[in-house]
């Protein structure tokens, strides 16, 4: 076991009718209030609506900016934190999905700061302060809404990057599984896959820990349990609650304590699809996932034997246990290869050098001269 | 899944030299110190004169409260809380294990106000404000570093009680398994089964949480891994590690999360154990556990077999999934009758009247009338 800090200040409120406590918990930090979201849905929903209006009735004062997009950019960022500047707001308030919580985490460290938010993903600046994030959260994937972290793309510098400061931890997050009874299959079962890769970028990072290993594989076997019976009833409520409170635990800190780091390689790889072909982040992990074993079979093929074996309570090889990894993403129509998504003529050129500029790696498995090629010759 | 709240902002620092880290986490909450201890074990082994010589090179005030008992007293907090009142400390370091860390968040919570500390025991006050809190743990078993939780008895009112503050959150924590090392293998046993027990409450109480059961028998899986062979070999950094980070999991909310709560009936017959006749905490529930289940046992049978056949991997009625159990903490030389221990005539009378006194309870299962006595003749 390696030494570690473990620290997540952010509530959680979880469950049905949970939005009865948000302007209790907002009412703490301020009257002004930035509501940033995304394309529109928790306009049309009626959700943005109904927190809006119950902020306004308690005399709190909102401004807003919509339009973040599912593989979030740096000019939403830039343009939101101006808006919460010009207005001096006092918190942020996200609504919606990893994306926007994504912004919403940057917006509210940039709008105290004069220099581009964009300094804080190429280390140029070090978030020194931040106004308070609360979320509500609609899609059930990423983690943010319990997590330190932020990614966010720039497309001039062709670049999705990360930045991770405590100041990002939410304060409140709200997570209400009937809010996310609307998200379309496909995107549920992105969502599924986003938080199983969570996991085995835990699974695969240095360190050994044998009680992560075992958080790990609690989660991910939760997926694998509730997952498949959500996609064939989106509108159950409990299944909803699992796949949604399972996302959060996959990356709120309790998979990598007592190691050094995950990995993380598959991430850095997937985010090239998403900045390139804006293929949905979920979707871009179950392209990478199985590919990335392949390339590094060799080396730590054990693992990937143990994981599998865990996963599908048999003993399976690297081999067979990369298989039926792909099969069950396959069964949760997820794509595993590029042409399981209509894109526009990927070019295998265009990914690599794109690997070259973002200096895509894993914090565990280095890619090597010559890997980028390999890995991307294995999405075909 | 049931609704919850999910919040837990203290600080955990975890590993070997990690006190390196304790002054500048004092720094930011004050200057004037009050140190609790207990039997002089901590000063024995030089941990105390270490930390208190570091914080005085840090031009800070030490003052002190040594002789905390192994099952805290009540009159042990009081006179701590006036030591910190008079000389109008600025927060309380704990340096030992959970009766330590116990009493700190009582005194803690004591020392701002004029009411005796009992009050917040019988609900009579409720905690408004408290001192910052930081420990520094030396034994593992009872999880109380990273949760709001203390459990502190009152001999003269013949009660063991609890009190739950989120102003009781140690704000650090600092677990360095090496000052686990010395503690002796009994000791170390009975802190196996003590955070088995704190997982089993949260198995057995209210509520149905798939995601949770996952987390609980990770957690109890990674104590039967790790604790057997840890006491074939003490010196073991890893093991120690192990447990003692399996220790913090099983009581720092992530078991309970989703259900409506544990059952903590177990815990409340064994506090009389303790109380009666000082039985140290785990052993009294490893007492009390094996005849819990079994006057229970014809209302959750299949949860008690799940529970062993899930522990054992394999296919377990709830009788011998009781016998295993039972077999396994007798294998951790821990008692499963009061005979085990050497105790001066233990009265199922007393037993019982402190039982009515204390109104000994479980939050999911209810003890009718007769069950006192039902489950104390299951002790011989």
């Amino acid at each position: 076991m390696e030494n570690f800090i473990a620290y997540n200040p952010t509530s959680l409120h979880f469950g049905k009718g949970i939005l009865a406590d948000l302007v209790p918990a907002i009412r703490q930090y301020g009257k002004r209030i930035l509501v940033v979201y995304g394309q529109g849905s928790v306009k049309r929903s009626g959700l943005y609506e109904k927190i809006t209006h119950s902020l306004q009735s308690a005399g709190m004062e909102v401004f807003e900016y919509g339009g973040i997009r599912s593989n979030p950019i740096i000019e939403d960022v830039e343009s939101a934190a101006a808006i919460g500047r010009d207005n001096g707001v006092d918190m942020v308030l996200a609504i919606g999905g990893g994306s926007v919580i994504d912004s919403a985490k940057v917006i509210a460290l940039t709008i105290p700061v004069s220099h581009p938010a964009w300094d804080f993903f190429v280390g140029k600046a070090t978030p020194q302060s931040g106004l308070p994030i609360i979320t509500v959260l609609t899609l059930a994937a990423t983690g943010t809404e319990m997590n330190p972290f932020s990614v966010v793309s720039n497309q001039k510098a062709r670049m999705k990057a990360a930045v991770s400061s405590p100041l990002a931890f939410p304060k409140h997050s709200f997570l209400d599984p009937e809010l996310t009874m609307t998200v379309p299959r496909d995107y549920t079962a992105f969502g599924i896959a986003d938080l199983m890769a969570h996991c085995m970028e835990a699974w695969f990072g240095a360190g050994n820990c044998p009680m992560s290993d075992k958080l790990i594989l609690s989660i991910i076997k939760e997926a694998m349990e509730a997952g498949p019976p959500l996609l064939n009833d989106l509108q159950s409520y409990e299944l909803r609650a699992r796949i949604m409170y399972a996302a959060t635990l996959a990356l709120n800190g309790i998979t990598i304590q007592g190691k050094v780091s995950g990995d993380w390689g598959v991430h850095a790889a997937g985010h090239i699809l998403s900045l390139l072909y804006d293929v949905p982040h979920g979707a871009s992990l179950t392209i990478v996932y199985p590919a990335w074993m392949r390339l590094f079979k060799s080396q730590i093929g054990s693992r990937i034997a143990d994981l599998g074996s865990a996963m599908f309570n048999e003993s399976l090889t690297a081999d067979q246990a990369i298989g039926r990894i792909e099969g069950f993403f396959l069964s949760l129509d997820c794509p595993v290869k590029l042409r399981d998504m209509n894109l526009r003529n990927p070019s295998m050129a265009d990914m690599v050098e794109a690997m070259e500029t973002s200096k895509v790696n894993g914090m565990n498995m280095k890619f090597k001269e010559g890997d980028y090629l390999k890995l991307v010759e294995l999405f075909y």
